[in-house]
């Protein structure tokens, strides 16, 4: 039973490969009356891009949605809204001995025992490609919850090698600020020297992790379902569907084990008539319902596998080789993930307004 | 929409409070022909049990369960499962002030703000009471891994406090080594440190967070359903549908930030015909697909939230007010969290055995 | 992948044999702050039962409906409701040749060609007997949607063998009516005959089938889900779920094969400022989406395949035997089906009222 | 919550409106390894095709499929697979009052109630244009289903009006027999009237309905999933997702009402070491499962709502006013059902193959 479809009434499937025609995006759930176009995809699928600066990967992917059905006279018909982004370059490429060898840190080797063979191109369905059909279905869910709660949802870099930016107050951070650089890190100077190890990783033919932060705001207190489809879980496994995220965690996360309970509560207090707390250790969810303070969470997110360098590896029969990955990479990720993470993120929080609505008589 | 059921093939639905008559769960999918009875369900819930060490609450409840269908002539008959364990005290308490105050660090208020009013006897719905018919549950599901494929699941204590424990090898920990103690670290002598140390919070009237460790071993390669049903995903959204986890992350998890490429990536090797990795940084899977590696995911778990000592709250009107929590309650969520753990973790892997049966021709 | 829940935000899932302890059912997704107790449950637990009438079998059973949980001072709370109702004889029973031989109309050849064995008593999982728990569940539908729309649902025998009521107006028939007689047919004087060819029936040893004809008034237009869970699609469903249903149809149903578009077209009018339609050909659902008129369907229900006189059959080995149903039996079904289809009706409707909550901005 | 996806293991996720860009499906669920390419889905594109002979509609469309995803090098890889069809004429059309008008029989008025507004253009998604992307995936099903249990599904015409065909053994027809004339009914005679009694009805401005018969053979024994997963409840709501379906039986249908249990019971027999039985009047399935039986179940189909001929109706306001559909349409729908019914047919075939997979350990 296969996995390519996400969310209960928000609700995306996806399909394409890498190297393939087009990937696909049925999104079902919008509710009717949405006004939409493909305009509202793009400023998304900018920051996704390949090629957008010189710390990312140099490969030129001009990615352009083409809203298939579900909208009508610019709006949301209520009806699934399809949505497909061509894939530029599918001719016949020489994949080399891609097609034996398993790269280290890839699905190569898993994807095959999983079905037998795979899509060998571009590392097929396994790859990040897959992700920018998220990403224009996140712009969606990012303009309903907008237009419904005025929740904004925002991802930055909180850290990459042992260079951690300080980013006091989350809820703050604007999307200005972490597009005022190329990293996406609110803290102008970190990110100065980010930008410098990502350089420098280049020229090492090796790549580096980091640590994303992503915060959304405005949303109101009482969404999440127990027991099982509690926000955090939810989120959870939205932030570990995508590519090379190894962690998760809210609010004072792993941090949390070394706390007394006195030191961790939040403590409830009456705020203009708004009960609240005024810390947000809990990172905006209690018992997974979300409490209405900011919900912050940050992903653990692994070096890139594929390297310049060569790596030792085996062949589909075991036989030792090695592996260089000529095609252009990215020497880091974080860069490019904040509108991933910010895309899945939007479809919880989407799915989980809609939700709510059929929680009360 | 509601959300108490977990999983596709292998699906547990569940209902019960912590001070209702009963919990309940259904369990679906369970393939017909598993040799199963009371008897399986028993040490895991014994292991769950509150009242049963000196560093758990001292709260006694005997779990009881009682397995009303889906089984005859002790073998599952291949339709639906109903487990029920009944609560032992449900005589009307004196619950206080509880019903009015927010307890901080509980769902109370998230509760009332999602569905107008809540069952506040014992936390009801939100209490931990409810994992006990997840227990149950997973232990069927242990059983069913074990049968198929000889798969075992291991949870322990790894850190609490700033006490951790020394475990070089989490695929050669045994179910002894970590019964071995009150608070199941197999490091035996940090097993001491950490006991002292949750004895004097509960002379503190305090609470401590700490980190658990588990381990999945005989997993085959392949398990797991791109893009969305990784099994990271699955697993990490599991591991957050439990109380007080505020963290989940697999194999180098969060240290990954810190690392390049060329010191993350485990390299492939032929291991007497077997495709497999010296290392086992990537915790088990790659892609989100399992790679045939023992899996390997750590949850950070926060303080309880309970405290004996006085904690400033409002009430439901916004009225300040200060609450102690006289029921006796956990001091470290620690100790009982491995079969909770562990029993999610078989869920999702049971759930993952079935679906893989539909991956090829 | 197995099949024992119904429905997506009111959702049951169900567990339970003939012979088992209990049967059990677990809803979920009815919202929070219905009214809600055990006595909400006995009215068509009691129209279900068998023994009632002389023209139902003369078994005797009570069921008795425990609420375990997600009630809570008298109304529900928004999580998962699990009710279960005991089967008060368990003793082991001299099975007899049961367990070796195929009943002719039974599923007993089917479960074994499924599961490998099966539960032979009393039809195990197959038996009609886990419907008292979806009556159970119907109960709480219906209240639900009387509660938030003063819907009413109902059902009642239009035909058995040769013997059709006549019943000018579905809408229009109470439940006074249909439980004025022990067939529940509203046509009282072919409520007699129908009671007559029954008692020959019984005389004779044999069985007898019919139509039973199901009406749903007060749902409002709009609800049904295009393209695949249009209403007449999930009722559709929830009919053929019911043991014995052999045919399903709507409005004019099967009498369309001989009309023209012109004869059978409503056309619609305005009322009082509600477009309406003076007749109802269409059953209440234009595109599969309610109309705003009455729903009304019909279900073909076979004769009762357990009969007192000899059958040959066959054994698991496929020797040629003998089968007579000592068992009291019903000599036809349709008596006890209102409130099994009603149930139904009442769950998908319910279902549908929930989900159109999510169709518009 | 919307409703665009049907199917449990094998998956179907669909979007589009008539006169949108394009019809999109997603497949997601087929096994690695089936060799498949856009030359498997033809067949059935054309016999679905509007325009193909003088008793459809005359409106021209080419259903050109484009496989965007999980096919490489000629056999699906397991994952997702997008299939589109683009409309070839988007261009704005004069709709004239369409907009305004609800046509009888429709889903105008409905779609309105529901959303607040529609795609009017040829129906928007109402339209019966959707099912082309089904057929489609019924196409892929179908080469599935041949491939691993050489399973054969066919559709065909029973009855136009009050012109019966004459079918004693539906197990036996065969393509070749249906495909022979222009309204697919393999009884020839009665096809020559059949056509004659259309085409009057094309020069009357009216339509007439009928009954449309299907047939599976070689399906196994133990597929459906006890107790709400029946394979006659799936198969029967997948026949009335489909427009204008009013009615759905199997076996005997609605001939059981006037049946005895001793006329209506199938015996088993022993025949050559297989267990079976000699007549069919259970349609192939026994409390919802398959018994190894030609599986028969036959549809009502209304007469096309759409008329040449004026007919009364209201607008929005409820003004009242005349419609005549100047839009080329079919005068019976029978003819085009058969490609359609068997998609559907085969898609819940499929997804219970894969389920049973699941069933026993």
């Amino acid at each position: 039973m296969a996995g390519n479809t996400f969310g209960q009434i928000f609700r995306i499937t996806t399909a394409g490969e890498s190297h393939g025609r087009a990937n696909t995006v049925i999104i079902d759930g919008v509710p009717a009356g949405l006004p939409l176009s493909e305009d509202d995809l793009i400023p998304d699928l900018e920051r996704r891009r390949p090629g957008q600066s010189k710390v990312t990967t140099q490969r030129k992917e001009a990615d352009s949605p083409e809203i298939l059905s579900g909208v009508f006279e610019g709006k949301t018909t209520g009806t699934s809204i399809a949505i497909i982004i061509r894939n530029q370059d599918q001719r016949s490429h020489d994949y080399g001995n891609i097609a034996q060898l398993y790269r280290p840190g890839h699905a190569d080797y898993t994807f095959d025992a999983k079905y037998g063979f795979r899509d060998y191109r571009g590392g097929g369905r396994s790859s990040a490609r897959e992700t920018n059909v998220r990403v224009a279905a996140g712009a969606v869910a990012k303009k309903l919850l907008k237009h419904t709660h005025d929740i904004s949802i925002l991802g930055y870099v909180k850290q990459i090698g042992h260079i951690t930016a300080d980013i006091p107050n989350p809820e703050l951070v604007t999307l200005e600020q972490t597009e005022a650089n190329i990293v996406r890190c609110p803290d102008s100077q970190k990110a100065d020297e980010m930008i410098a190890l990502i350089e420098q990783m280049r020229r090492e033919e090796d790549s580096i992790g980091g640590i994303s932060e992503l915060v959304a705001t405005n949303v109101p207190a009482g969404w999440g379902e127990p027991v099982f489809d509690k926000l955090k879980a939810d989120l959870g496994k939205a932030m570990f569907t995508l590519p090379a995220v190894t962690g998760v965690e809210y609010g004072e996360g792993f941090g949390v084990a070394i706390l007394k309970g006195s030191q961790n509560n939040d403590i409830f207090v009456n705020n203009n008539d708004t009960i609240t707390t005024t810390t947000n250790r809990h990172g905006g969810m209690l018992g997974g319902i979300s409490s209405g303070l900011p919900i912050v969470l940050r992903c653990a997110i692994k070096p890139t596998s594929s390297l310049s360098k060569a790596q030792p590896t085996v062949d589909q029969q075991g036989t030792p080789s090695e592996i260089q990955t000529k095609g252009r990479h990215d020497p880091c990720l974080l860069p490019r993930f904040a509108p991933m993470g910010e895309a899945m993120f939007a479809i919880v929080l989407a799915d989980h307004m809609l939700r709510q609505r059929a929680a009360r008589l």
